[in-house]
Formats: structure tokens, C-alpha cells, sequence
């Protein structure tokens, strides 16, 4: 990878995302009319792009629960455990977000409180072929399940040899309750609006290309979605203390994903950054997905080389990485310096693909630079909140003329009167 | 109002607005245009806009701070005391709406955790006119600074006699840290891309119309935004208890704010229902924006007649009001059967201008249906999540295995390798 090193200011600027969101017009566009068509014409619409699209003539849009159970009982005993691990995993972390509002009576006469309920239906999307991640359906699927969410289904796009069994059996073990085989913008659309055979859904969840996503943010509004994600990144503070070989392992597990993927390393040690860039290149010769690897490594990686720990963090910080690891003496010293990350990962032992799997934080997470703003998927994003209040006539009392002097002075009159009907007599 | 006396599947028909939400391509079109220019031309393009739109020539684009100071210390008594109060009840409700994240260490070798982090900055957009809303910047700034927001910033439209006082007052009342006098979509592109006077900010919040709306949509993912706001709604579920006039002034409350405001009343009484529409007659003679009011009433407004309290929350729930008056004896007991709603107002007491102003509560909630996923704004809306794992060596161990399989069965290779570069001397 590339060795930078200039000015903190310099590098800020070098790393500095935030404008470098590529839009694409053409796709908007396309990605409207497919919207359109699906809303209009439903699961004929969803057949006609699943032809195009996919080279495949459906008849069942939903997977026959016969094909679910067959691949989850055909699953070997190794990745059956290997699951059943990361659930437990992924359920004991998640489930201490679970929030449940509040009530509140401190004035006399007055109740107020939020109540906390879950989403009624959801839908997650999962890409079809090699991108096809079961890990992926435990991560979203967990959440909304602890969050009380009672329908959740999946889309993936269908495949001429049938669906991923792996996918099947992820789905199974954690209670989906319907796939259908639909991929694309078609399929966030039929969940957006609903179909014959699709129900509608409140939030859309899961990763995807550029139709996908591009489709995600234009039904916004009409549900919810969960982010706008983009290619993965890897940020590692490392000082004297890291290993060169775990160090450059580490990089390589985020570059394999994607030749946009972003492999960053940020150092106080150039010997460090040297001895890595050696052993990126022993480790790559005997990689399978070398090529994505090396050329994300070379069009979107880099070293930095920082003066100390500190201008270590404040470019992290401005970089807002998904994944952030902190290979340095005593790491959990620093999280109070960590502003900007998706998910951390302390000491030389916290390997990434840790947490892609088993350590139990979600691995969906904000990607280029949002996690100045959007958080890791969790069972907060699968309830929405409701505010109550009662008043008694005597609560209300001293509190109305305050009321009224505010409607007033915003032109509200009815809601002024509002008030004063409460109080008949007076007026 | 119109009475409708249908079955319940009818009545849910009719009030479905899921699909109706009107889409506007030329809109779409130039909003786009503005951020573009905007991000391309900064200050400049601000400056002609307000030429174009406002019919303001700007030469600071920042307010005066001894304009704020003058309007705060002309600020009449008891509008003061009015603002004071609101201020004291929000942020005692939305200070119990805090986070703090949490550490999990019950496994040995294994710290989990969460970290809970206000965003930096964030920007308010207050709408000009006789629709701008001191109320609106205490509901906003708030919650923000309860979460530890360090900048928060205001944007509104220039106005030829200058910004109405009382939004000055009560943006230096919550500490608004800077108002620049700029609207419109090109106001939304400068918070978002930011420009030689104006911040970038994490988060757009704020009510605005159709431009406004657009431009917030089209910047999601580059920052975050509150939510996209239609026209305000009140839905009433009432008995025999509920007093006509009280019920006809609060519906009057939501109708006077837009011809597209929607109000509704979901009644078991056919008495009731003929004696609002008598009583929304004798207090629309009086209304000074009775123009306004009379129009929502009759093209968007309606009165639902239900055989009983279990079909009127159904039907509310289907139409997921912005807000919820539950005008019937013991409203408490129906808690449990509202699912979508932003603010509920339980009993004759609660009219919903007691919540728009002091009771404490949002007032910034979800409108046209979208109380089905999304929720009134709120401390969680300023902050962000970032989880953080450490494990040893020792505990990494046992779980190796899982990591490597599951890493294997989706393709990743290198994603294996990484865990076993934690174990060299076994591989």
C-alpha cells in the first residue's frame, strides 16, 4: 500500500470521503421506472425483471418450505455449531439494547411517558451468488426478533441452481418467515409497496449493489431503511506493539470483499508500515481472491504515518471508518478518544472477521464516513417510539395561559381556543 | 366533516394513505440542480438564490449576534415566561430519553460493549413567515443538547423586514450557536456540503415545504435528517363521554395549520359526530384562519362512525395519526392497543395544543402514516452507536473454529486466515 506521509492537515484532506460520494443519475432513473412498473404491476412486473435480470422464469416467487427444511437438515454438523454459536453470541449482545420507554408522574395531576413498539413487519435483503452471507441473516434478523418485530421476511435473488442452502438454514434457525425469490431494485419495491404474493413491509434491511441501495434510499419515506451501504473499510491504529503478519492478515480479510474495498492503516512506526507491506505481499501470493485483494489494496489502501497516537485518532475520527481496530499497548485507554466508528476492535487478539461472525456486535454497519451520524444495526432500529400524556383540568390550569400566549404569538388562534374550552366557565 | 358509516375493511381502504404519497419529478429535478450548485459554488450560489427565491440581497449570510441580543431583550414577559416553561417541561420528558451504552464482561477474556456519542453538529431549518415557529427551535435544539450536541445552527429564509423576534428569542434562549439567513432546498445543500460561512452538519432536522422536503431527501446518506414531514394530522377517537365543543376545537386546532392538514374523528356515536359538525360551524364564524381551517375540514378531514372502541383503535392504527386524542372514559386502559402514532393525548383535558407547546413531549413527529416505523424527534435522534470488543487470546480459542468455518463456507478466506494468524504457532 501506499506510504503517506505529510501533515496531519494534508492527510485530513487526502482522507476526507465526505464529498466523494459518486452519484449516478442514470441508475436513479432506472431504478424510479423499475419502482413504478412494481407498484403498478406487482409479482408480473417482479417476474418480467426476474427473466431479465436474472435469466430466470419463476413460477413460485416464495422458496417451498420443503427446500428450507431440507437444506437446514442436510447442513453439517460443523456450520450447524458454528451458527448456533454466533446466535448465542448475537443474542446475549443485542439483548442489552433492548429499551423499554418510560412513565413519568413527577407533577401532580400529569402523566407523561413513551411507549416503545415493534415494527410490525420487516424484510431483509440478501444478494444472491458468492455474496450471499448467512452470517448476514443472523445479524439483522436477531435484532428485530428481540425488538418484538412478529414478520420478518427475505429477498434474494433467485439462482438457476436454487437458493444458497447455507442461506436456507441461517434463515430457518433464526425464524424468517418467508423468502421470496426476488433480487434488485423489483424486490425492495415489492417490499416498499407490497404485491400479490409479497406483503408490504415498514423497514427494508440488508446490503446490495448500486440498484439496491439506489432503490433503498428512494422508497425512504414511504418505509424505513436501515442505511445507505457502500464498500467496506478497515481502519487499524497500529504502534511498535502490533505484528506485521496479524496487521497485514487483518487488511487482507477487508480487501478479499471487494476491489473498493478500503484497507487503512494509520501508524506512529514507518518500520511498522514496511514490515507490513512485506508481508501483504507474502500473504497475497497464496490468496484465493488475490486479485480483488491487490487491487484494493492499490487503488483504495493506504499507510499513513502519523506523529503520535493522538494525530493517530483525530484521523480516524475524520475518516469515521466502519471497522476500526486498535492494535496498541492497553487500547481500551483510548476508547474515550474514538468519536467516529462503526464497530472497535481493542488489541492485537480483536481480528475483524471476530466480529463479522461470532463476538456477538452487529457487523452491519455505517460505511464511507456515516458513522460521524448512523450507528450499528441493532434492536433500536426495529421499534419505533409513541408519546403520551394525561393531564387533570387542575394540571392544565397554571400551564394554559402559557399555551395561549404561544399559539397567539404564532398565529394559531384555534389552538389557543383548544385551551380555553377546557375551561368554559372562565370564558 | 363528511360522516362515513361503512364496514371497518372499507373504512381501512379509505384511510390507507401508504400508497398516496404524491411524488414530484420536476421537483426532484431542480432540487437537484440547487445542491449541485451549491456544492459546487458555495456562498455565491446562496447569495443568488435568496436574490431569486426571497427577493433579498444578502451581504451576511450570519444574523447579527446584536440583532439576537435585541430581539431576546425586547422579548415581552409573559411570552418569556410562556417560553421558559416549555423549555423547563421538554427537557425534564426528553432528559429521561438519555443513553448511556453499556459493558457486558460476563464471559472471561471477552469485554463487549457500546459506546454512546453525540453527534458534532447539527442544523435546524425554521421556515420563514407567518410559519415560522419558536416553539418548533425549542422541540429541536433540546433534545440536541441534552445529547451532548456541541454545535447547533439554524437556518431560515431571509426576510425583508428581518427574522421575526421571537424565533431569535428563543433561539438564543436554547443556545443556538450561529443563524444564517438562508431557505430553501439551497439552505438544506449548504448544512449539507457546506460552504465559506456555513458549517457542514451531521444531521438536518426541521419542518419546510416540498423544496425543502426534497433537497433533505436527496442529501440523506451524506448526513443524516429528522424525517420528511407532510401536513399535520389529528385523529380523534371519541364515546358518548366526549364533549362536541372541546372535540370541534381541537380538530380546528390541526385544521387551521394548512388546507392539506388532515383532521379526523373516529367516533362510536352518530350524536356525537352530527354535534362537532355543529359546533365546528359556530366556532369556524369566529376563526381567523377560518379560510384555511374550512378547507382542510371538507376536502381532507372526515368523521368515521365504528360499531366499537376495538374497531376505532384498529382503524387508527391503520392510519397511524401524527396525533392521537383518546377522548373516552379511562383512556389509560387503551394504551396497550395504540401501535402507530407519534403523540398520544389521553382524555378531554389533554387537547393537542397542550402537547404543541408546554406539556414536554415532540412535537416534531411522523406524519402521513410513517408513525408505523418512525418515531417523535428525541434525545436518540443526536446521538450515534459505536460497539467495541476485546478478547484474549485464551478466549478467542474456543471460538476459533466457528470463525474459520463460517469464513470458508461464505468464501473468505482471508477472513479465516486472520483468526489463525492469532494461532502461528499451531498453524
Amino acid at each position: 500500500m501506499e506510504i503517506l506521509q505529510q501533515s496531519l492537515a494534508e492527510l485530513k484532506k487526502q482522507v476526507d470521503r465526505r464529498t466523494q460520494q459518486a452519484t449516478h443519475p442514470e441508475v436513479e432513473a432506472s431504478v424510479a421506472a423499475i419502482l413504478a412498473d412494481v407498484q403498478q404491476n406487482g409479482d408480473a412486473a417482479l417476474r418480467q425483471y426476474s427473466q431479465k435480470f436474472d435469466g430466470v422464469t419463476l413460477t413460485d416467487l416464495q422458496v417451498p418450505q420443503a427446500e428450507i427444511d431440507a437444506a437446514y437438515n442436510n447442513c453439517g454438523p460443523e456450520l450447524m455449531t458454528a451458527l448456533k454459536l454466533a446466535q448465542r453470541n448475537i443474542t446475549s449482545f443485542h439483548k442489552k439494547e433492548i429499551s423499554y420507554g418510560f412513565i413519568d408522574s413527577e407533577r401532580p395531576g400529569v402523566i407523561r411517558g413513551q411507549k416503545v413498539t415493534p415494527l410490525a413487519a420487516v424484510g431483509l435483503y440478501v444478494p444472491g451468488g458468492t455474496a450471499a452471507y448467512p452470517s448476514t441473516i443472523l445479524m439483522s434478523a436477531i435484532p428485530a426478533k428481540l425488538a418484538g418485530v412478529k414478520k420478518i421476511v427475505m429477498v434474494t435473488p433467485p439462482q438457476k441452481d436454487g437458493i444458497n442452502p447455507a442461506v436456507l438454514t441461517a434463515a430457518k434457525l433464526v425464524g424468517i418467515d418467508a423468502i421470496y425469490q426476488v433480487g434488485g431494485a423489483q424486490a425492495v419495491a415489492a417490499l416498499a409497496y407490497g404485491t400479490e404474493s409479497i406483503p408490504q413491509v415498514d423497514k427494508i434491511m440488508g446490503p446490495g449493489n448500486i440498484f439496491v441501495a439506489t432503490a433503498k434510499k428512494q422508497v425512504f419515506g414511504k418505509v424505513s431503511i436501515d442505511m445507505i451501504a457502500g464498500p467496506s473499510e478497515i481502519g487499524i491504529i497500529a504502534d511498535d506493539n502490533a505484528q506485521p503478519a496479524q496487521v497485514a492478515a487483518d487488511l487482507l480479510s477487508q480487501a478479499e470483499h471487494d476491489k473498493l474495498a478500503r484497507p487503512m492503516l494509520v501508524t506512529t512506526s514507518l518500520d511498522l508500515a514496511q514490515a507490513v507491506n512485506v508481508e501483504l505481499e507474502t500473504q497475497l501470493a497464496t490468496l484465493p481472491r488475490q486479485e480483488i485483494a491487490r487491487a484494493s489494496l492499490t487503488d483504495q489502501g493506504f499507510i499513513a504515518i502519523v506523529a503520535d497516537l493522538a494525530d493517530a485518532f483525530t484521523l480516524m475520527n475524520t475518516i469515521a471508518p466502519e471497522h476500526l481496530e486498535v492494535q496498541v499497548a492497553e487500547p481500551m485507554q483510548y476508547l474515550a478518544q474514538i468519536e467516529n466508528a462503526g464497530s472497535v476492535f481493542l488489541g492485537s487478539t480483536a481480528s475483524e472477521p471476530l466480529g463479522d461472525y461470532v463476538a456477538g456486535p452487529n457487523h452491519i454497519l455505517p460505511t464511507s464516513g456515516t458513522a460521524r451520524f448512523f450507528s450499528p444495526l441493532g434492536v433500536y432500529d426495529f421499534v419505533k417510539r409513541t408519546q403520551f400524556i394525561q393531564y387533570s383540568n387542575a394540571a392544565l390550569q397554571p400551564e394554559a395561559d402559557a399555551i395561549t400566549t404561544l399559539a397567539r404569538t404564532e398565529g394559531l388562534e384555534a389552538h389557543a381556543r383548544a385551551i380555553e374550552a377546557r375551561f368554559p366557565e372562565e370564558v
